[in-house]
């Protein structure tokens, strides 16, 4: 039985025979997946009784023109998950660097190799905030560090230049630096933060994206990877079959980075639902973290009127799922992760909250 | 770059500007994808904007109705390359034996893991067959073993007998046999060599399916695995992220295993389709293996009307791609694999192949 640890399992919830229930649990793009997306895969269908091209040549190419990334640095998968584990596999390394708390799927990745992996702690009196005191913590006995900008599932931000110290640091110390830039698209000037422009100049950093969550996708699995590292590339190509990436992705991917007018839309609504949700919150005397995506982390405090003991399952018995962050490394019952969604399904979340 | 060595790629082929392309070369039930299957995803669509159920419940539960094999003995991948490469990853064996010829990606996968593999070189002059000199080979020094019924891509089908001697001795030796059962469906009467039956009350097999080449739908990634060894089941899902199979796929493959109607009518088509393929075959002087699947393993000899140094590429010129067996381990140069197509395409193929 695999664990469902993660956000996203509205299955076990439906499978209880609760139908009318809305996700906070995955951040996911509230504008679901676009028109024209929906029908690239509509009139693609019938190329299904193809294999797919294992080599993504169209959509590289897309992403490359979006990304303004050479070709040859980038890399398909099944999900940035997928390559979460390949990269895993073609590194081999024996001992890494990971935050506590950040998404989990990477020390699960490195568990698979056997490698040795330490937790580099963030602390809830600095809100879970990564500041220059990680520069200490690397040394040559690391082979690779993961980062997550902005962090999941704290939605706290790195600045560029911290970032830039780490890839030095990295680079001396021959250390591989593994980015998750995942839900960089939702934040505000996320270009003076995405570390991309170092990619093709530099070997030893990795950049993790995905269209799961912009574009509402996380259901047909399609992520990349960027890097100038050609020799891992092809590596973390050999770790495994060649027709990961469906034919249904593939076309979906190709059409969603012509969705400029979609992204900026969602994107304005995403912040002002956003403002919206942590006003709200405040009001409710429920302690947030400065959100820089599209999910709110909270805190939920014994001498509140919530309880931290069963904040979660109140939700529920109200149709709402929320995500539970106590079995994160790093973190304590009482700590939740919620979506910003629709107006509707923000307000509703704000009444039940309010009605609790 | 991956290395294009397989079937299926059209994409390179159509690089070249060539778009009128018959596609020989991957071994894909010619009926197309069931219509209700394309309508059971299109219907679907706008649940990928959560993310897939990492158990597959409904999915399994429509395997195990299917195959008459308990849920609990199912798992799903992202294509049973996925799965193969997984198994790889749990089992981490120290030494393998694979045929030689054989479906080329269990090497591949073994070569993740820094396994060592033994080729069991199958013999010309005996037809590639597998007999019972094989358990010979067979000793405590191998952890895993790899079979393929009928094996890709000579067509060549074990008998039942021979592979339930095959697993005892493998019990005996504490070896894991993987048998590859992706091409059964397509063998007549083929519950008579499948091996299912032994999944349940053993813990040293493990079969690999797919819905690939029954239900044309290499394009949307979906396949399976059957064994009763929980441990490893739980293993290989560990071994990899919890979303491989798609929200596409998996409603794809719930709607396939109904099925039933489309499947019979197609196993008749391609024995009749079969049957004239070795006929006109046989006119034209071309040596082939007998055929238990949907696909024709072919020698072009040196003293024949053909040159076996550019068989394929005549083929090419007339938009016809065949698949090159040359590159499998224990072929050489002259060794095709045609797939078994409608009739209007195995009449086109005959003609061209009467064209030079």
């Amino acid at each position: 039985m695999v664990n469902l640890v993660h956000g996203g399992d509205i299955y076990s919830v439906k499978e209880k025979g609760m139908e009318d229930i809305l996700d906070f649990s995955a951040n996911i793009n509230p504008k679901g997946l676009p028109e024209k997306v929906k029908k690239a895969i509509i009139d693609g269908l019938d190329s299904c009784v193809h294999y797919p091209d294992p080599l993504c040549r169209r959509l590289i190419a897309a992403i490359s023109e979006f990304e303004g990334v050479d070709k040859e640095c980038i890399l398909c998968g099944n999900g940035a998950a997928d390559i979460v584990f390949r990269l895993a596999l073609a590194l081999k390394p024996k001992k890494a660097l990971v935050l506590a708390p950040t998404f989990a799927e990477y020390e699960t990745a490195l568990n698979t190799v056997d490698c040795h992996t330490k937790h580099y702690e963030l602390s809830a009196e600095q809100d879970f905030a990564l500041n220059e005191d990680y520069l200490n913590a690397l040394d040559s006995s690391y082979d690779v560090v993961f980062l997550c900008n902005p962090n999941n599932p704290t939605g706290q931000l790195m600045t560029k230049e911290l970032l830039e110290k780490i890839l030095l640091k990295c680079t001396e110390h021959h250390i591989m630096m593994v980015l998750d830039e995942c839900f960089i698209e939702f934040v505000e000037a996320y270009e003076k933060y995405t570390m991309k422009s170092h990619v093709e100049s530099c070997e030893n950093l990795f950049i993790l994206k995905a269209f799961t969550k912009s574009y509402a996708m996380p259901g047909l699995r399609l992520g990349y990877g960027l890097s100038g590292n050609k020799e891992l590339l092809k590596k973390i190509t050999d770790m495994g079959q060649p027709w990961s990436v469906s034919v249904p992705a593939q076309l979906a991917g190709v059409q969603a980075l012509k969705e400029t007018e979609y992204l900026e839309e969602s994107m304005r609504e995403i912040r002002e639902e956003k403002t919206y949700l942590v006003s709200e919150l405040d009001k409710l005397g429920i302690k947030f973290y400065n959100p820089s995506a599209n999910y709110i982390f909270l805190k939920i405090e014994n001498n509140g009127r919530y309880d931290p003991s069963d904040f979660k399952e109140k939700l529920l018995e109200k149709g709402i799922i929320i995500r539970d962050c106590s079995n994160y490394v790093g973190l304590e019952k009482g700590y939740y992760r919620i979506a910003v969604k629709s107006h509707r399904a923000n307000e509703r979340l704000i009444n039940v909250l309010k009605s609790i």
